[in-house]
C-alpha cells in the first residue's frame, strides 16, 4: 500500500476492514450500554439513496420479555443448519471440523448471545428488491465493523427469514416493515480467526469484463477460500 | 463511548465509520496503482452469504479505451437528476444552494472521474432480490471506507440503472452478471463535511418496535438531516 505515513491516512481504519471477520461463538460478558450506543450510532451514520435512512435497528438484549423472540430464532436457526450439520469426532480437528463444531454450537445457541439486533427496512409501498438492500446493508456492516472496533464481534444472517412472520409480531413491527437481518453479537470465544476470500485476481478486473489489473494483487498474509 | 483504551478497541476504525460521507467533487489527481490495489482488497474482504462472493469489480480508469463507458455514465447520471437541478444564484451561500451546486457538478463531470468502479452481482439463476444485496452492498461500503481510510472519497450510486444495459455491452458483461452500484472515487476537492443523519433515537428501538432505547443518545457534535 502506498505511504501509510500521508496526514490524511487512517491505518486503524484500513487494518479493521481487512481483518474483521465473522463471529460466531460469544462469551457470556453483557455488552454495556455505552458500547450499544456508539456502535449504534456508528450503524446509522452509513450512506444511504438520497440519505432516506429507511433502516431501523430493534436491540433485543437479554430481559424475560424477550425470551419467546430468543427462542423463536434458535429454533429458526437450528432447522436452516439442520441439512448440513454434522457431527465430527471431537479428535478431529481439521478445518472443516472445526467449522463444524462453531456452526453447531452457533445455531443451538443464537439465541442466547447478550445482544440480537435486527436490521428493519421500511418498505416503499411496493416489493423490496435488489437495490433497497443499498441502503441497509451497508448499514450493517458498519454496524459490524463498530462492534470489532470496540472489541466485539458478530455475523450478519438471514436465517431468521422462514419465521419472519412471526418474528415480526412478536417484535411488533408495523405491516411496511421487515427485518431483513439479524445480527448477533457479543466479545468473541478465542481470538480472531484469518479472513478467507478469494484471490483478488477472480474478483476484479480493469476497464472490463474479464481483463485483469496488473496492480491487483493479494496483499502479504492473505489466507483463501476453500483448499 | 466506553473506555477506548481497552488493548483491544481500534479508535481509528470507530473514527472512520463515525465520519466518512459522501464525496462527489475530486481533484484531478490520479489514484496510483498500490491504492488502488489497497481500496479493491479492503473491498473484497466484506462478508457474503455463505462467504460465496458473488461481488465483481471492475475498475474503470481514465483511458482512450473507456471513453465511451464514462460519456454513457455523465448522460444517464446528468439525466436522472434533470429533474431536480436548480441553478442558485452564485451569492446564495445556503445549504442549499450549496448542494445543488455540488449535484450539478457532480452529475456534469461523473464520467472524470480518477476512477469509477462497477459493482457487479453476479446472479443465481432467478430474479435479484432484495437479499443478494446483502452479499455485494457490504463490499461496497468497505470499498468506500477504504478509500477515506488512504484519503480518498466517493460515494455510491445507482443512477447508472436506466443506461445499465447499454453499459453492461461496453463493459463486456456475461448475461449473469448485473451492474448494481457506480461508485466514483478521487481526492476530494475541499474537506469532508459533516455527516448528518436523523436523530438515533427514531432509528433504534429496544426489544420491540416503537420502544425507545434509553441508552440510545446521539454522540457530542451530531449533526441531523433537513432542518
Amino acid at each position: 500500500m502506498a505511504d501509510q505515513h500521508r496526514p490524511d491516512t487512517n491505518r486503524g481504519l484500513y487494518e479493521g476492514l481487512v481483518s474483521t471477520r465473522a463471529i460466531r461463538r460469544y462469551r457470556d460478558d453483557d455488552v454495556p450500554e455505552p458500547d450499544l450506543n456508539a456502535i449504534l450510532f456508528a450503524a446509522t451514520r452509513a450512506p444511504s439513496g438520497h440519505n432516506r435512512q429507511p433502516f431501523r435497528f430493534v436491540v433485543v438484549r437479554r430481559t424475560p420479555e424477550t425470551v419467546e423472540v430468543r427462542r423463536l430464532l434458535t429454533g429458526a436457526f437450528r432447522q436452516a443448519w439442520a441439512g448440513s450439520r454434522e457431527d465430527p469426532p471431537a479428535d478431529d480437528t481439521s478445518r472443516r471440523a472445526r467449522m463444524a463444531r462453531t456452526m453447531s454450537h452457533f445455531v443451538d445457541h443464537v439465541g442466547d448471545a447478550p445482544v440480537i439486533v435486527f436490521a428493519c427496512l421500511r418498505s416503499r409501498g411496493r416489493p423490496n428488491d435488489l437495490f433497497d438492500g443499498a441502503s441497509v446493508f451497508p448499514a450493517c456492516q458498519n454496524l459490524l465493523l463498530a462492534a470489532r472496533s470496540l472489541g466485539y464481534g458478530g455475523v450478519m444472517s438471514t436465517w431468521h427469514l422462514p419465521v419472519v412472520d412471526e418474528l415480526a409480531r412478536l417484535l411488533g413491527l408495523p405491516d411496511e416493515v421487515d427485518v431483513v437481518a439479524t445480527i448477533p453479537i457479543g466479545r468473541p470465544v478465542g481470538g480472531h480467526g484469518p479472513v478467507r476470500r478469494l484471490p483478488l485476481g477472480d474478483l476484479v478486473y480493469e476497464n472490463s469484463w474479464g481483463n485483469p489489473a496488473p496492480w491487483a494483487v493479494d496483499l502479504p498474509g492473505t489466507r483463501y477460500t476453500g483448499g
